[in-house]
């Protein structure tokens, strides 16, 4: 696991470094819709750290017993940039922090860093918490000082501290003195609710830095690093963010995608662009910023949500220009209508995701099959333009590397099909007998000359299909008697065509030691499946072959 | 049509009166996947006008054959609140005016109010427009007085105005001055590539501002007003107007949803909102603002798009609470959890139904059925009981208020069934004869008695179900004819049990003025996807039958 406390190997001073903090698994798992499994969990995790994200909050053990599940499974994970924390809240009122069972599952998810969330606004102390301003500044020393005797980094989430501040200026910066002077090595400023505008951000910032510096020299010394966590209630999460580094925050809770309760959290993928590419701060390890757009849809797709088409510097359409005006003057010269390069984060004047990366990113990808394929090889120009309309067709090869491979291998003939399909027939009913299931499925499929015919029923119509395509096949290839499936999802492409939707279908599969994913695209889901299955039984076969033989085909 | 020369029937100061443009129907059409036919724009001219939005931009009668059309169609028609207004360019270079057919296209609209734009950025001005800068200078100059003397109210749109005065302020400002003094009506200040900062407006506005008050004086004496027209590449196009507004913008340009070219135009129905109820302007004519949501969905039913569901103010995440805490803390005191009341802006409060949500939560929503039901009702404690279980098994009713509604009818005894599915069977085959779609099914109902059959063929099997289902209802139900289906979602529940995984599939339906959704689970997605039609529909009878009656059953 990386250490977590510095942003980047950059060399940047130190006014320039912004500390990022990724809480998609925390904080964004509030939004509506948004649900991770814990193998979903791993690959967001492994994601933000391929992107260089120093802090990682992955959940809150002490009111979820899923992220204590979590926590234990990832001690035995290695990243290289990022650090894992875990979130909890101050002490119970008039309980000692040694008593308290939450802070406890906090320590037991063994993170070198925690966040500590506590009232800063006193009509919440009164009106939720139900304590005495005295008693909810106690719960905030006490439990920030117990945490650093032992050992622990400790974020001090200040909630509803501009609501606080607007209201009880004194008192919102008492809970934050008091967090600082326990200790605290982040103290983060939040706008709960989403409802403040920069200005009050800016005021309440400047005001938090000065008490923060005050005590910085009459205590230890060591100032903590103020942060800011918005949300975007009113549109302005990335505007409330840039008030809040103007004034000298330097360490910003978001999450990648933008996901959130509500309205959503700070879009890390919309602000850290105009931080690096505009602003001169360093958020990210050097060279990371061309991969955002991917990682960003990476993140997205593992939430089974799409990023918005128009979201900031990573949407598939935030430099697509469609006006005859501006095609032409992007044509006469990219400056006069695009405000950045879409490279600089790896996005591109096309629509397309088969252009977010380029022809180096499907050359890259090609080598695996054929390593004598560079950049300029014929076939590299052939799959930029079979990708290109795959993805108009709603295609998408991110998550679905062998589908990718099969592709390419089609493309540099070495590909040759080892069954076809001949015939299938997929029946669901209502009400079913008792003595079949209420899917049912045959199919009827072609080997080498030869042909079989098989049925089977099955949870469902793709259930069935599935049983059936197997069942005749294993006859000629026994080793797919070891497949399994282990993921399938579903994606409806176009929402809005509603039941006659295209649908994407990912599914999942293992032979034991490998694990591969394949993608299918149609507007009958049945057919989607269907090519999502026969891909995966394909890559499968090759794959063995390869191995028997060191060949193919 | 109305004058729009007046922002609202409102007795506010001038200098807290914002005079709105909404130009959906010209630059938000430059966004990806936004077409309107000539009847959906008329559409959203009722609806922005039943808003009491002044001003809508239209079209561009100059560049575009089907807005001719369009402006021709709309002298027939009578507004309440707004005006139309046309959109060109200045001159072409070297001609008269009255020689340039785009601007004779122009006054053929027949509008009151045009909109001219013209370049302000010197880059521009040589690298695409290619004349020297003294000629663009004319070209503002002299289209605008033409227009003048003509009669027409002018906006002049300074095109990438900031741009311009980030490189050469002379000469930015030099063009806005010459629109000043050639009689514009507005100067609206154009963000045109969306990269600017909040910082950088506010100086370039401040500017700008101070050259259109020294001309005044020297000149008609008529100060034009200064308008702001943002986009959101950076993800500020709502921080911009607001910067603009907070240094003397008092015409705001937007598109009602959001739509506009790459990452689309400032959002007025994010921006409304928080102008009126948070910093004292007024935009609207009184009582307008509860109807922004409905509004606003409409204008997105019409372009076939959904809002984003965490759209501020409008999304119907928007007030969506899930954390338990969270819920609580609402049910304590509204105000400790929202940054205003959902009411003010025509959006409902919802409190996700989740393991978390409670009692509480539960009898809350009760009451929309039953307004006698309190927390201690035992009805409450079966339904608590009840969601449990179901949500053990995979059901979330947090997207799908129709569903919950109709299972707490149920639990109050206030629901008698109004069909029955007796059978259906959904086939999908491979390959297809020519003469039918790859799905076909066929479903036979009760209905008080009396039964009936019907078939249909689809694009997938839940298609086909569908359409056979509403084939052999709508001879008893014939309001049934106008229910669409306008989303369909899928998910796997337990991705790991892969093919025979639950699947929860959400439908939302409409019938023109109300949207509901509902939700299904199943193994087998037709079965899942029966059970939400099934319950869309119900829902649908069952709310005519109590808007007939007054009461049901």
């Amino acid at each position: 696991m990386g250490s977590g406390t510095d942003t980047s190997a950059s060399s940047a001073p130190r006014e320039k470094r912004i500390e990022l903090l990724d809480t998609t698994l925390r904080d964004g798992v509030q939004g509506e819709g948004i649900n991770f499994s814990l193998q979903d969990k791993f690959t967001v995790i492994q994601a933000l750290d391929e992107l260089g994200v120093p802090w990682i909050e992955a959940g809150s053990p002490g009111s979820n017993p899923k992220d204590v599940e979590l926590f234990r499974a990832a001690q035995g994970i290695s990243l290289k940039n990022a650090a894992l924390c875990s979130f909890g809240s101050t002490r119970r009122p008039d309980t000692a922090p040694e008593k308290d069972p939450q802070l406890q599952s906090l320590l037991d998810a063994e993170t070198g860093a925690l966040t500590i969330f506590g009232k800063s606004w006193d009509f919440h102390v009164h009106q939720v918490l139900r304590v005495n301003l005295e008693e909810n500044l106690a719960m905030i020393s006490q439990t920030i000082e117990w945490l650093k005797t032992r050992g622990r980094i400790v974020f001090f989430d200040a909630e509803h501290f501009f609501d606080g501040w607007k209201e009880n200026s004194g008192y919102a910066l008492a809970t934050i003195r008091a967090a600082r002077a326990a200790g605290a090595d982040r103290v983060v400023l939040c706008d709960t609710n989403g409802g403040t505008f920069p200005a009050d951000i800016a005021a309440a910032v400047a005001a938090a830095r000065q008490v923060l510096n005050e005590d910085a020299s009459s205590n230890t010394g060591r100032e903590p690093l103020l942060g800011i966590h918005a949300h975007n209630d009113t549109g302005l999460a990335i505007a409330n963010t840039l008030a809040a580094i103007q004034e000298g925050c330097r360490h910003v809770q978001g999450t990648l995608v933008g996901f959130g309760e509500r309205c959503g959290n700070t879009s890390l993928a919309a602000l850290i662009p105009s931080l690096e590419l505009k602003l001169g701060y360093t958020c990210l390890p050097a060279g990371k910023l061309p991969h955002i757009s991917e990682i960003t849809r990476r993140v997205a797709e593992t939430a089974n949500v799409p990023i918005p088409a128009a979201m900031p510097y990573v949407g598939s359409s935030a430099f697509s220009h469609k006006g005859g005006m501006h095609s032409d003057g992007i044509l006469k010269t990219a400056k006069s209508f695009e405000h950045i390069d879409p490279a600089a984060v790896g996005n591109d004047r096309h629509l397309l995701m088969s252009e977010v990366g380029g022809r180096s990113v499907i050359a890259e990808r090609a080598k695996k099959i054929e390593p004598s394929i560079t950049r300029e090889h014929p076939a590299v120009s052939a799959l930029t333009e079979k990708l290109k309309a795959l993805e108009a067709g709603g295609w998408a090869f991110e998550g679905a590397g062998a589908s990718f491979e099969l592709l390419v291998r089609r493309e540099l003939g070495r590909y040759k099909p080892l069954f076809r399909i001949l015939a299938y027939r997929v029946m669901s009913e209502h009400p079913t007998g008792e003595s079949i299931a209420c899917s049912q499925a045959w199919a009827k499929v072609w080997v080498d000359g030869q042909d079989e015919i098989a049925a089977a029923e099955g949870e469902g119509p793709v259930n069935a299909l599935d049983g059936a395509l197997r069942r005749a096949l294993v006859r000629f290839y026994p080793d797919l008697d070891q497949v399994r499936l282990t993921d399938y999802k579903v994606r409806v492409i176009d929402g809005m065509a509603a039941t006659a939707a295209k649908v994407r279908v990912l599914i999942e599969s293992t032979d034991g030691p490998n694990v591969w994913t394949t993608v299918g695209v149609s507007a009958d889901i049945i057919d989607a499946s269907r090519s999502a299955l026969v891909d995966s039984i394909e890559y499968k076969l090759i794959g063995d072959i390869e191995r028997k033989f060191k060949a193919y085909p």
